[in-house]
């Protein structure tokens, strides 16, 4: 995507083939900074200390991690020992991140059914390039499919501004490009759509207005940050016409896991008859839940994400306690936003209802 | 209240009959600060530059700023110009607040039925403390009628802790004693009923996390501080019993506007058939409005206390850029919960339904 009117990924080889270049998530929105992978260690570190972030990033920075492992193997021997020891290494950086170990496993299979070291190496490039590809290709399908929703609200308000509200950063940031949540948004904007996106700033993390702010705001997409109080007069208001927003994990019943908070959004939404979407590749079904609110356990986080903040003073960046130092506090991370409050979803296949029937609809080998 | 074991009130005059003391509520609750109002000028910079917070606070600081306006009269003479000129630019500190306008006027029409300055002095300080007794008064009122609420949750709950949601500070340091949305919760503290309270934080301006969670802290009231996004899941997850929030404006027909996010929490409560309750003095009640959205009109203040954050580092207080330098920011500071989403009110004369017959049955004389 652009920023300052270059195009940027968040993870790429560099040219020499020896440098997994990716951006250091921690330091936006003040300062961009990139960071060089060189080693399996190096990947492990960017995925554990969360430099990277996002399903889709995770594990393409995974993959490229077994791309590492080969490149840094003794080059004297065939050694699927050190091979495996490396990914089983990078797999438990973020153990729960379903992306992460797939991608992982997937490449390893490849380059084990080859048994020269440059062949080896080459293998785990191309995977690694593949799965990058396959993530973009995905979001950008999302992007498509999307699409027509937002501009049928732009037909139907003859041209003027269509605003969009999302929650959390479900963007290219998340992603390699396009992101999910955002794709349509992009899509839109790239056709020359007047939008303006509402961006929840999503406490405690400030996902909204660190990252969907800075990632909208450097492609050139007209935002306002609000807080995650406003989006109910917004709506009331008449000042938002879609919602989008991404999900962590999907019942195959159409209930949505996603950032605390998107829940009340939901309920507004509904409550103000406008549209409310979950953007997401189909990797982010679970077939095997049905009641989200009673299967999917939520991650209760350290409270000091709450009760501390980060930020800007003095060209450097703070952290300030925001409370009673003696207050405790309380800090979930996730919501579940049961189907029935869901319009639709986009996915890489198409829009379907937020139900059983209509995602078997589109995934029917699921089913 | 009770402050690290210690009675303390929002204001008060102090022994010497000369200077009024009040909290200077923008160091909370980092640091309790007490500050000495000696003129008229201290009381109108008090109010103007937010020490003092809340409409009966602000009401109360008013009328000792009458006092004070009579402590410092010229001796020699009877000087009524000199009062109603002091008197005018007391009322102009925030001419919006219709608690001001009102003590600040009705002290003086007593203190102009006396001639002799003594006397003037007496009666501005009598009718002052008078005032600020009645706000007291009408507090606990509040906490009297709310408190069998708790009491009935308690029962039903066979005395397990009640769980308690408020939102922004309809507390004691709004207030003078009590406070509205807290006055129940007090209550039910002091009878030694076992409860816990889901503090807010409250965006932008944090009145939650650092008002209303330090005045439960400081009272010994068992508290959590949540983000603002949070209160939708802990309600699907029946760890909320009861909301009870206060109100800034409420129509006639039940609709109540509240520090932005109100609504929201509203919905959830509806969601998850959670009682909802708005506690408030009858002089919040606007009887001339009929449909809270339309009529009603939302604040709309600076996108930097959006965009930026006050905290503690370092032993000082500190000021953080949260979001990148470029992007907008807007903040309207209230939402409208319409009166179907209110599951009653609490008021100094009892409790009744959020619609217009419940509200005439209680006050009567108002239609």
């Amino acid at each position: 995507m652009k920023v300052d009117g270059k195009d940027l990924r968040t993870i790429w080889l560099d040219p020499d083939e020896k440098t997994v270049k990716i951006i250091d998530q921690r330091r936006l929105p003040h300062e961009l900074v990139l960071i060089d992978l060189e080693t399996v260690d190096d990947a492990i570190t960017a995925i554990k200390d969360m430099a990277v972030r996002g399903a889709p990033l995770i594990g393409a920075t995974g993959a490229y991690g077994v791309y590492l492992a080969t490149l840094n193997t003794p080059r004297h021997t065939i050694e699927d020992n050190f091979l495996m020891t490396e990914c089983d290494r990078l797999k438990s950086a973020r153990p729960t991140a379903v992306n992460l170990a797939w991608a992982v496993d997937s490449i390893l299979a490849e380059v084990l059914k080859e048994n020269q070291p440059d062949k080896r190496i080459a293998t785990a490039r191309d995977q690694a390039a593949c799965i990058t590809e396959q993530e973009v290709e995905r979001c950008k399908k999302i992007g498509e499919h999307g699409l027509p929703l937002i501009d049928a609200i732009r037909r139907r308000k003859q041209g003027q501004t269509v605003n969009v509200l999302t929650h959390c950063n479900a963007g290219w940031l998340a992603c390699i490009e396009h992101g999910t949540a955002t794709a349509p948004i992009y899509a839109a904007f790239d056709q020359g759509i007047d939008l303006h996106v509402w961006v929840d700033e999503t406490r405690p993390l400030n996902q909204g207005n660190r990252l969907t702010a800075w990632e909208l705001g450097k492609h050139g997409v007209k935002h306002t940050i609000i807080t995650d109080n406003a989006g109910g007069y917004l709506m009331q208001q008449g000042k938002v016409d879609i919602v989008i927003v991404g999900t962590d994990r999907t019942t195959a019943t159409g209930d949505v896991a996603n950032k605390i908070g998107t829940y009340l959004k939901a309920l507004a939404a509904r409550d103000n008859k406008i549209p409310f979407y979950v953007a997401l590749p189909s990797s982010t079904f679970d077939w095997n839940l049905k009641d989200g609110i009673k299967e999917i356990p939520i991650e209760e986080r350290d409270p000091d994400e709450i009760r501390y903040i980060d930020g800007r003073a003095n060209g450097k960046n703070e952290r300030v306690l925001i409370c009673p130092a003696e207050s405790a506090a309380a800090n979930y991370a996730f919501d579940v936003t049961p189907s029935r409050l869901v319009t639709g979803f986009i996915t890489e296949r198409g829009i379907c209802e937020a139900t059983q029937e209509g995602i078997k609809r589109l995934f029917p080998e699921q089913f």
